[in-house]
């Protein structure tokens, strides 16, 4: 595939947490394994987009065969990192049918009276899906600790609840994708300033943006705690760097393919008596 | 827009089920209101992708100001005449995070436990959101009546039931679209066949397409008295020819323009004040 030439390393293998990573020494501006310029990597962009689409499709025509797998993506990110991005640049060219999007916003009072991962259960992918989490049960361990939502025996807690539910998800058909885009500081400032300079964005933004960036070395903490606790390796993390839009979106276009490739997918064989039904067919 | 110099008249007013329609007297080839052919269609529906997603941007960037509109479109058809094509290729230029997409399947055991609107009402999109019905409430007094699966009584009763349920929606922010893609008996062999014929497409098929097909007149008669029943000013039908795929995607999308259009969408103002906010990201 041309796509491929460009890649001189599996971005899979590359950013992947492993034992002792360390966010605060990961580049946010650099496009690892990937030996191409912005126009190369939206040229394999599209050409990838149309891999996915066939496979996605692939993993939707198995499951109703009885195939029970699906895909889920996990993405998190402080603000303006480019959550949104991904999902309609990578999972937008998927077809629609395809696709389950959850949004996990400040929890509803409803939810609230529930443990915190009733809402996100609910959530889960249905086979044959690729389900895409708009941050997830992980708020509950990132702005849970820096806002001291709960104690901290409950965050303890809650990583360990992470972990079963996750490899309860896997052991039950879901190939698990977690993502964190890595943006700066600088880099965040320069694109919220932009929001705030235009005013067909100023209604993506919001004040309490402001509020948690002041928390950025906060969260910088609560995100190294959550890798060091939460990479498994059936669930497993990878930090994407993030202030090229065009890497980001490569990278975990790149991290689904491989995933899909990895399941062994194809057309599946009819169920019915082909001959029989063309002949029923015939005579309608 | 170039995408109009091909629109000889508005495809909503030719395609809207009036007083009088009669579907066995409607085409099904035809492409009435355009004036090009198969390529200067594709050409349309892709300049018509940008429009379509910045309206639906500005309506989601409304909605999180607290304007409670969305639209509703509902597909009802015939096997293979493209329902899902629509959601591929005219829903799939919108971003995701805008689409809310239901199919509604034969019903569950705790689905029937209910009256046939709970598990519709359930999906009746979000603010801001494109909601898309793939199959509908309409299946109740389609295959309900064709199959028998109800009493004429309640059939009857159902007409009013779905008029009143829309006729809240309507009054509620929702512009509902309610497209009927039409194919002929001969199209819908000739798609059959070929999903038949290939091996990557045997498991769009399933034996039951035939039973069906054997209905046509009943189908035909039970979407006759649909139109006569449920065609309201407020929540019109269209009938949409779809022997040609290219056709009815293109004025399936014109439909959603209008809609959006006649909405009257802004990027909204700012709910902050945008001077303090920048001297404190400046300062941040």
């Amino acid at each position: 595939m041309s796509r491929e030439k460009y890649w001189t390393a599996d971005p899979a293998e590359l950013l992947r947490v492993g034992d002792g990573f360390e966010l605060a020494k990961t580049g946010t501006r650099a496009s690892p394994g990937f030996d191409g310029d912005k126009a190369a990597g939206q040229e394999a962009l599209a050409e990838g987009a149309e891999v996915l689409a066939e496979l996605q499709e692939q993993l939707f025509a198995m499951s109703r065969m009885g195939d029970e797998r699906r895909v889920l993506l996990v993405l998190q990110a402080m603000d303006t990192a480019g959550k949104g991005g991904i999902v309609k640049h990578v999972m937008g060219s998927v077809d629609p049918q395809g696709v389950q999007l959850a949004a996990f916003k400040k929890p509803t009072p409803e939810e609230l009276q529930h443990d915190f991962l009733w809402r996100v259960h609910k959530q889960v992918p249905g086979a044959g899906m690729i389900g895409v989490f708009d941050r997830s049960h992980y708020e509950d361990v990132l702005i849970g600790r820096v806002r001291e939502f709960a104690s901290p025996e409950e965050i303890e807690r809650r990583y360990e609840a992470i972990n079963e539910f996750e490899a309860e998800l896997t052991a039950t058909g879901t190939t698990i994708i977690k993502v964190m885009l890595h943006i700066s500081r600088d880099e965040q400032k320069a694109r919220l300033t932009e929001r705030l300079a235009r005013s067909d964005k100023h209604w993506k933004f919001n004040p309490g943006d402001v509020d948690e960036r002041l928390l950025w070395d906060d969260y910088a903490a609560a995100y190294q705690l959550v890798f060091e606790r939460t990479a498994t390796p059936d669930a497993p993390w990878f930090v994407v760097p993030a202030d090229r839009k065009w890497y980001a979106r490569l990278a975990v276009q790149h991290l689904l393919i491989d995933a899909l490739e990895g399941m062994d997918l194809d057309w599946p064989k009819a169920d019915y008596d082909v001959a029989e039904q063309q002949a029923r067919l015939a005579a309608s």
